[in-house]
């Protein structure tokens, strides 16, 4: 029996297979987002991986169904597995935003899920590290945030040398869009034009900009001139005051696809161009509004990071720890008849806090032993009589081959 | 716009419901249970929440789908949410056991699903710590499995007096069904009579037995008597040696519900009798092989403890701790000339790696006081310009309300 096409196993290290997405390393990186979230008082929140499929339209219309995991439950209702998770902060803040005082600063590692039939090979589920500030609308609260992103990669000892936030605002795009003077319904066209000028042949972008009225020229000119916005500067400068100014640049390049944006965008990406992007977010000021019917109005921005960028480029710069059992002791039991003393002594070492194993079934001492250096153990342990009738404890250290008796029970 | 019914929004504390469940303090419980399973040397492991169905009805049958959260994809595969992960981890450890060295002793935490749809009102999701040992068909692996369970308890604050695992066996109920030379066809059906015995009205589950050739009475002395086989003795024994006697006690009420148990099973309840089991698991020797189709055949048991029935008991007798943002320091920012300054500072904290907040915006001195306490902050920092030009910083124990003064940058 296989595994759904798309979907992962998470084995424990060593791994059966090539692949970067162990259990342990997952955990790893999943401690290292909640740790760094936790230094910036960000708090935890989850919503269901399953919601209303009209939680995701709403904001993006029908055709985003296309690329949605969507079924009909068999109450009927049209129901999918989360893409993302703004949409299910936006309602949960609208439900409930009054029982926090703002500005909040929430945190999630949601699984995301998606479904493109066209893409083979390609994964249908990742986790993704969601951060988002909700209730400041100045450009201190995006920098917060990119600051955020910034010190999460730096704890995972990515440095200015591996990686850059390029900054860019939708504000400054619209000041551009409606200075030439464009239709208003062209505006989030245009913006999906610009989201992909890095992808598409220049030819097929400059084809469609000049159906919006627009020439490359001058799409080109601006980005080049990357002349920072006001609020850019804002962000630029709050981030220098932090000494992080030298991992973040404004780039025009980026203005995010989702059409919920609506100010500050940004991503992170690895300098050296191995990997699609490691990270976006932006301000989404109008979204919430949006979900609550109008009923809360709260200016909000966020980023994702998701795990299967970040662990590819974990593993090519070296900066994934080996993973092994880590056990701190395996207690060998060379005499049947010392079992239950043996067992004794297990129970108290773990009582105590300490990672121990030891054979289940009755095996041979150098079997034993054996099993003890695969597991890593630090120190290996075994009862011998004492003349007092009881046990001493002798306590072999695996790394210096070193052994100490101690009076047991 | 609503969340789906039977799903669970987990917000920060304060929660702004009455329901248990807030995300910080399902990450309590989350990290207690990892917390054991090292301490037992167990490994952690994941699969996917969406299996093909055929996985569980594989083992259970057709009529197993009613219960399921079960759809047909846009590939038009039949799926379903997981209902359970002893069938994910037998799928995997059959792909890929040859990796690894037995015995096997791996964990998980997976969210699972259900949808029964005349069951209003009731979660369709929960959280489940999944611990499993494979490759050891002895009894010793039984005592450890129920040594972790109790351990995991224990490690929530919970007693003797709390708490007890009812241990039972499939082969000791076997013995008792065979010596009164019934069908092997009603095998399966006597033990959904024997599962139901604490919940049905006694002439229903009479009615039941005396179709199937028995009596309640000689089944109601079987478990009255309650003579320890020889292995649930030997897993008695076991137990004691460690000191954890007291937690477990041989009770034949139990038998568990699934079809695919084989030997010890065993359920974890609360002393008071307030709840439903807290946690059930046993040994399960041939699912293995049936889910592998005859390659790989291992020896297995585990058990599942899920996160509703834990957190309400814990609740109930007071071992939740209190939950709240638990920053290390707040920093004022009392002229906004000093922002710059403050920032630097708040970095420098947070590289050390405590956790720092402090005002987005400009706000009065008093406000910002206010925001620290309701943050619970151990200290407020506030920075004064120095006479060498520079600032200090003053730190002030919000506990004690002693201030003192650092040279600051």
């Amino acid at each position: 029996m296989e595994r759904l096409p798309g979907f992962r196993d998470f084995y424990p290290e060593p791994l059966p297979h090539s692949d970067v997405w162990s259990a342990e390393a997952r955990h790893f990186v999943f401690e290292r987002w909640r740790e760094t979230a936790r230094r910036y008082a960000f708090r935890q929140y989850d919503g269901p991986p399953l919601e209303p499929l009209e939680l995701y339209t709403l904001k993006s219309g029908a055709e985003i169904v296309g690329q949605l995991y969507n079924f009909t439950d068999k109450g009927a209702r049209p129901v999918a597995l989360r893409p993302e998770m703004t949409p299910t902060l936006a309602r949960m803040i609208a439900a409930h935003e009054r029982n926090y005082k703002k500005p909040l600063k929430w945190f999630a590692i949601p699984q995301l899920f998606r479904y493109e039939r066209q893409q083979k090979g390609r994964l249908r589920e990742h986790f993704q590290f969601n951060a988002d500030l909700i209730g400041d609308p100045s450009p201190a609260a995006d920098a917060e945030i990119i600051a955020l992103l910034i010190d999460t990669l730096r704890a995972f000892g990515l440095t200015k040398e591996d990686f850059v936030v390029r900054l860019s605002s939708r504000n400054a795009w619209g000041g551009f869009f409606r200075g030439h003077g464009a239709k208003a319904e062209d505006e989030e066209p245009f913006y999906q034009v610009i989201d992909k000028l890095e992808r598409e042949a220049p030819e097929a972008s400059a084809a469609k900009l000049a159906a919006l009225g627009f020439s490359s020229d001058e799409v080109g000119q601006f980005i080049a001139a990357g002349k920072p916005s006001a609020e850019l500067e804002a962000v630029m400068e709050n981030l220098r005051a932090r000494g992080l100014g030298d991992f973040a640049r404004v780039d025009y390049h980026v203005i995010r696809g989702l059409a919920y944006y609506t100010g500050v965008v940004f991503e992170a990406f690895d300098l050296k161009g191995d990997f699609r992007a490691i990270a976006g977010g932006g301000r989404y000021d109008n979204l919430i509004k949006l979900i609550s019917g109008g009923k809360v109005d709260l200016p909000a921005l966020g980023f994702g990071m998701g795990d299967v960028v970040l662990l590819e480029l974990l593993r090519a710069r070296g900066l994934l720890p080996k993973f092994d059992s880590q056990i701190e002791a395996y207690c060998l039991i060379e005499d049947e008849a010392y079992r239950q003393a043996s067992l004794e002594l297990v129970q108290d070492l773990r009582d105590q806090g300490f990672a121990v194993d030891y054979p289940l079934a009755p095996a041979k001492s150098d079997k034993q032993f054996k099993r003890a250096v695969e597991l890593n153990a630090a120190f290996t342990l075994r009862l011998e009589p004492s003349e007092q009738g009881g046990f001493m404890v002798k306590v072999k250290n695996l790394r210096t081959h070193e052994e100490k008796t101690f009076d047991g029970a």
